[in-house]
């Protein structure tokens, strides 16, 4: 009995993770590279935009005030997981046309998420990375269809996923042929309820030790209030991750959801000065 | 039914948080000062030392190498909380001893734990800040008796405590009329085992925003991994912390505990540097 | 400040459980009719059946096992989601097949899990009732597409979601028109490492207290060992379970997946037996 | 690459299980006599009483009720642990001359809990079973004190301790030479709300597969929930648990701490009934 091992941590096995994504088969950083913006580079992307598309108005000034402020790539929910089927279920095919629209208005490229096999082909045609939300994390035939694609892929942690069964998901999109995934962290559930989730930041500087694919952060799920993004959003680039992807809306006290943890331009504005600063402290910098 | 509340998350309310330790009864920061270092302040403390205190070399050794890197109080621990009985137990009275000569040699004020109410006056005679180990945050008597004192106390939060029940185990120090308490996120058990407790950087902006106690974190234990312990602290600091406790050995291979997680003297100065650079980007600067 | 609730439990509120599963909408638990077997009724219904259907002796072997030892629905996946995609994925079509010749060699109807919308007709051909996994719970898509049938579905609670998400998404297949709706306990994943997950069999009373739906119970899935299986199926029937499912193989230590959870026949007949005892300890039956 | 263990799951080695606690050492149950009452033998024990001593009538009457309805032991806080400073702490001393009252009239033996090192003599005099709660699992000064006395602990599993850590706080006490200590079940804290804890029920044949001790439970605390008790008291008889400890008050809705989970008299009476056709469906009997 090795008893000294009582207080010890229990350690990953760099043997237990999977083949593709594993650092041991790629020692250099994958770069991701969407329209020139190259996650896993020294440059921090910033991605931005509301939680759903909600309507016309709503999409194009919000994607105005993300380019304005210096944000990357417009996020915007077309189908909607919500919990409740009661609750607003996103716009479907309406609301990816208003994503095209935005990005040829502005200029940024567009992430939205996709959750039935059946669509993925459709979504694909609008944007320029498909997202796999938490939900769907484990949803294997919907990682297989999205790694027959040769787009981008932002795949976010499961609330309840180990670092371990994370790099197995994002391995069976690899594994079908499609290198380029994002890996999202985005919180995850634990007893504490004064947050939304438990930002796990430990998980970027694992997953970059365990893998070569560029690891971003999600700070507004991650914490569920408006006013604690900008300290997550600092300590995630800290911590060294390669990119953010920040709930932003033109009208918080509007949105259709997560209004509560949506910044508003000017809060986006002044949190992107502070990010810049960061950023140069840890020798990288944001486009 | 409020459906749309379906998808929001639990807030805390400030209601629930106690009278003594509340932001509300008290609007500016506490300060709480050890021989001039002022926890809460602009200036970012940072504490370092061993797990615990092995021998008299040990922890002279060790000693100088955190006072030459910049470190500005000693910790280290003679009564040793161990998950097995069979598990090095601490050296006791004779490792206060040792702490004391530490500290007149390197002029650092020295932290340790104390985990039994009849040793409280004995720590205290030998050190300047008691430390409440997480397995002791719900240690009621305990909690009591330090409050009597009228010392800084280093409060760690359970392994397993809410946010709302860190602050109440700090209303019962405040509550004997001992307020000089600091706050210290440790990690919080969680599903995951990639790390050794999932350090949650979310209670540094949550428990700054209910309370005007000063909060520090610990990223050695947060992870349980060396290798991990810079970026941690980097995040631990844009997130706002007011202080740092990194476990530091002057040979960590040698090291009786937690030898995984400690810093050799090389790592940690370099940390050092770093950690000024983050505190300069957040507006702040590190003794 | 309202000091004396601090020790108190949180409590789910009655208003918070969705309309269509509500009890209060229907104060009679519903009774999902499986070919004459009464899923919410006094008597309790036992399903047995291999994690996967691997190949035709296996499946027959096994199927006849069950019947002979009194089980009277056979389980058994064609569609496998793993953790890895280097793990068996599954016969898929062919299994269906297999037990399709099962149901009509030993005349117990069967139930097998669906994890793609576009699957979800051709599995409804073969299958009796249709399983939504764990890792599925909060796939809305296919809790859509399963609610547009009109066949039971068992409904396995996320390793993940709370008792109200598990009732909301049982309200999306309700919502849909299909009111066959079997939820399941299957364990919840915790920081306990023991056991595979926390078979959290509060859940059982809990369920039925605020939904008319029939609950079972998955000791298989919830503990991870052979040897605890029968001791939690007894619990779960004393808790109130309607019903359990259990992993048994002919070979368990042959078997493809989850041999070390699988009883063999001889076990499942013992197991049976108990189960009677305790059937009739909390005044009902097992067919 | 073990890819086959990815869905397995990770079992605790029989290895990792101290010396003292471990069956192994003792394959036979190890019997804790407690006046005659033999925990750990054929026969379940029942422990119940009140949360809290209050005031003379109310442990009598509630003692009284007790013996009356058939349990074995009373049960009565004198010193409490409480989350809040400001909630009633106890009657301390005075309690336990109720308690030591209540036991001369009703003739049943008593378990209180102590908190402090200093205490525990002074408990030893006035009870029969010295409780050691939840939050003081690790609290090891503690642990070291009722392991020199020579009277039964009962030992309350954390809130957040994992099996192997609540056997290694077991082996402290036994490593003082106290041999007669009483495991108990309490409910761990995971991210479910509806149930103040989550009962973990798998504890019960996981703890004697690996330990001579005597297992109890107490679905009281382990749900929160008055209406949830006699549920999960049956299905904790079913799993195999060698007693329950449960929380009974004689006016539960104006009890000042734990009366929305106590039981009244009427209710607790039944509940023994029902009790015993469960431990005979398992081949067991109550005393």
């Amino acid at each position: 009995m090795e008893l000294d091992q009582y207080d010890n941590p229990s350690i990953i096995d760099d043997c237990s993770v999977p083949p593709r994504v594993s650092r041991k088969s790629k020692p250099d950083p994958a770069i991701v590279d969407v329209n020139g913006l190259r996650f896993g580079s020294e440059k921090v992307v910033i991605i931005a935009g509301p939680c759903s598309v909600e309507n016309h108005e709503q999409l194009m000034e919000t994607a105005k005030a993300v380019k304005s402020a210096g944000g990357m790539i417009l996020r915007g929910g077309a189908f909607k997981p919500r919990s409740s089927p009661y609750n607003f279920q996103g716009l479907g095919e309406e609301g990816l046309k208003y994503l095209a629209e935005a990005r040829a208005i502005t200029g940024l490229p567009v992430v939205t998420e996709v959750m039935d096999t059946r669509l993925v082909e459709l979504v694909a045609e609008y944007t320029d990375i498909l997202q796999i939300g938490s939900r769907n994390m484990q949803n294997y035939p919907l990682l297989k269809e999205v790694g027959r694609l040769r787009k981008p892929v932002l795949l976010k942690r499961g609330m309840m996923a180990t670092i371990e069964e994370f790099l197995l998901a994002a391995e069976y999109i690899l594994n079908q042929g499609n290198e380029q995934v994002i890996l999202c962290e985005r919180g995850i559930r634990t007893f504490e309820t004064s947050t939304r989730n438990t930002l796990d930041l430990s998980a970027v500087p694992m997953l970059k030790h365990l893998s070569h694919l560029p690891v971003i952060v999600d700070p507004s799920h991650g914490t569920g209030h408006r006013w604690m993004v900008p300290a997550m959003a600092k300590a995630a680039v800290a911590a060294g991750a390669d990119g953010l992807i920040i709930e932003v809306h033109y009208k918080p006290e509007e949105a259709l959801c997560d209004g509560h943890q949506s910044l508003s331009p000017d809060e986006f504005t002044r949190l992107m000065t502070d990010l810049r600063k960061i950023a140069k402290a840890v020798g990288r910098d944001i486009y």
